[in-house]
């Protein structure tokens, strides 16, 4: 291998580490926006196929049961009253054909004159590389209300 | 073309969108410390010549217009009690010299004690690439207060 | 050098821009999981030896302390009473093996029914690069209060 031939194989390397990244930000980033608009399906679409989304407040398994949850009374009630589900800036590990992303999910609910922050979650994804890009294989949400299930859930996602 | 050829192109194209993702990423980070900051000019200058950005409260169209908001009394009646405006991470497409990117606006700010969110909006930025770079050509805001503006809103930005 | 070396020499750096940039991303990324988890090791271990945390409302130098701010009484009640440090998305200006991040901090704490945001501030990152990567040799928060030093820290980190 040449010098060149080389240097384009690290480059290779490199930009698909800049790839994943990115992607992955892209998925976490097209979340709330389906959750808000009532999306159901695309929201689904950004899990695998027997994806699990462990909310706390409720489980669903499989894009189907994810679908239900977002065109469900509860979540229906939610966004025609007025709400933001927020994904923060995540840090991401890859390791081959899987991905652990670590953030908040912050939930803005319009109280009528300001807005009022329902829940504030450490949540980790679960990632895996498909053929037509990253999934969510789960997703879990802890409350940030002190219990030690959420402070672990934060540590295991940053571990190197 | 070699093969080494033909995987420097391809190379290319994947750190034009790479670099696109973290201009535009950048455009959106700079909009709030423009803002909280008072510091009107540059705050401005992230728009086109022409750019119009249609915040719901209000809507301007130019660079001396967007200043003016930025220097106007409800602006800086907001910066001198103390607030910020947090723009979340964006979902962005790119279709060549042209993108939009989706994410959520919020404002919060000081109530003597703490802080209260005042306004949290589904926000899409059309973006343009002009010989410097990203600039916005409109920004669009719709309060989520259950109007379904601000649902179609979300959904427009993430359709593939 | 041939057209194709120089190829390869441009995207050597652009791609180091876009590495500098995700890797950035992912320091600030992994404070708030470290602070909120209360390891405190991970968190001392994003500064540099002797770096700074100024917080304003305490400061710190050097890594026993501020892992020693992270174990303290304060920062314990926080955590255990349910909290989370989020960042937002910085502005980032990249010289040789310094940079600058700029963003918000928000620290928003469980009231027991919902979330209270107690803090936002003006973050500042002052970064180096070592051979084992970024680490952070300053950071200063500023409560936007309405306080002038917030609003210049935020101007002097989107500086061109």
């Amino acid at each position: 291998m040449t010098d060149l031939e080389a240097a384009v194989t690290e480059l290779q390397a490199r930009v698909q580490r800049l790839d994943d990244q990115a992607a992955i930000y892209q998925l976490i980033a097209t979340y709330g926006p389906a959750a808000d608009s009532g999306w159901s399906e695309m929201a689904a679409s950004l899990w695998t196929e027997d994806g699990i989304y462990d909310a706390q407040v409720g489980a669903w398994q499989g894009r189907p049961a994810i679908a239900g949850m977002i065109d469900g009374d509860t979540h229906q009630g939610y966004i025609h009253a007025g709400c933001a589900h927020v994904l923060t800036m995540p840090h991401i590990t890859v390791d081959g054909d899987t991905a652990v992303a670590t953030c908040y999910g912050q939930l803005f609910r319009n109280d009528g004159e300001n807005f009022r922050i329902w829940r504030v979650t450490a949540t980790r994804w679960e990632l895996r590389r498909e053929t037509d890009g990253w999934h969510i294989a789960n997703r879990v949400n802890k409350l940030l209300d002190g219990d030690a299930s959420a402070r672990e859930l934060l540590r295991r996602g940053i571990e190197r």
